[in-house]
Order: structure tokens, then sequence, then C-alpha cells
């Protein structure tokens, strides 16, 4: 098999509850890899696509916070409801998700109007 | 800030010992990963490039496993002392360390030459 054709990263990070910030984990992010995961596979996508739990993505605001390599596509505000969705018209069908992306004010700055913490 | 520029995952997942795979933190991953964040810090690169922890990459028998996204470029066998050289060639020069890539025969395949123990 050659390299994934496409690589998708959940943030299962885990922060102690009362952390200004929040944490995917805290937003059953778990849950949400798992179901991507069993998607995946029921859809003969294994060897092609890999998902995978990351550490903290630094998007804490926005969670389940999700990124697809090689495109780069940041997703937030992930539920068990749009696994299917994602996996079909992303991950299958090469189209992003518009209304789960994270918005270009959002990603990555603590001037995220999400962020009320501080950076 | 805009979206990272790099994105590097370091595998950091641990098997019980005697696993007939190995894995990337029997390998000494996580201090790789450290010390990745810490150069990357350390060139200013902070909020640019993200270094980050993963769960099992499944490139197990070639630990520590990094991959660097968006160009997709993986790299194995990964030691303390090449983190300099990813850092100032890769990160900064955009120039893959060659000698640390995965092979294509290594890469994602149940065929493997490292990999003696089966799917």
């Amino acid at each position: 098999m050659p390299a994934f054709e496409r690589h998708l990263f959940v943030c299962t990070n885990e922060r102690k509850p009362g952390h200004p910030r929040g944490c995917c984990a805290g937003q059953a992010s778990e849950a949400v890899r798992e179901q991507l995961k069993n998607v995946v596979a029921a859809n003969g996508l294994k060897g092609r696509v890999r998902i995978n739990s990351a550490g903290c993505l630094d998007q804490c605001e926005h969670g389940p916070t999700l990124v697809v390599y090689p495109e780069g596509v940041w997703y937030g505000f992930v539920t068990l409801a749009d696994v299917d969705e994602i996996v079909q018209s992303h991950l299958i069908g090469g189209l992003p998700v518009k209304r789960l992306q994270l918005d270009a004010t959002c990603l990555n700055t603590p001037k995220c109007p999400h962020r009320t913490a501080g950076p």
C-alpha cells in the first residue's frame, strides 16, 4: 500500500475539569474518533484513510476538533451525528463539509471570538 | 495566525512489552517529541509549526515514527541526534531529510522487510 490518501487526526486531549479553555476529551472526542474509525472501516477505506488520535491541537474552544491532511481542512464542534457526512462527503467524495469547517477567524488565533480565557 | 505551515505528528503509542510489532513509545518517541517541541520553540516557529503527539501511526517496526504534513513526509528510526537536522533542513528550510525518510517499500505495507510479525 502507498501512503495514506487521507490522514485524519482527532484531538483527544484531556484537561482537568474547570480549565478555562476546556478540552476536546471533555466534548466526547474519543467517541467521535471511534465512530469515524468504524465508518471508515465499514466503507472499505482501511489502509487508504487513517483515523488517528492526537494530543492537543490547540483549538480547544472548538472541540471536538479534528484536522484532515494532506489538504489541511479543520473541523470543529463535531458530533457523532456529523461522522457519516464527513466520511461520505469528504473522505470518500473529496468534498469538505463546509458547515463544520473552522472559520479562518477561529483557527489558530487567540483573538478567536470563542476564546474567552486568554491565550 | 493562519493554519500551521507544517504540522508534525510523533507516534507515542505504547504497547505491552513483548508485543511482536513493538511500539514507538518503547523507542523513546516521547523524548523525540519533547526535543522537537523545544527546538521548534527555540527557533521562533511556535504558532507556525506544531509538534503533536499521535496515537499509533501503524508503522510500528520503524519507531520512533513521525509524519510531517501537509507534504506527507514520513520519517522512521528517528533519534534525539536527528532532531536539529529535521528542524533546520525540513521545518525551516523546506528540504526533507532524505536519510531518515521511510522507504516506499516500508511505508504502510505488511510486506515491509522490517515486519516479521505478520499483519
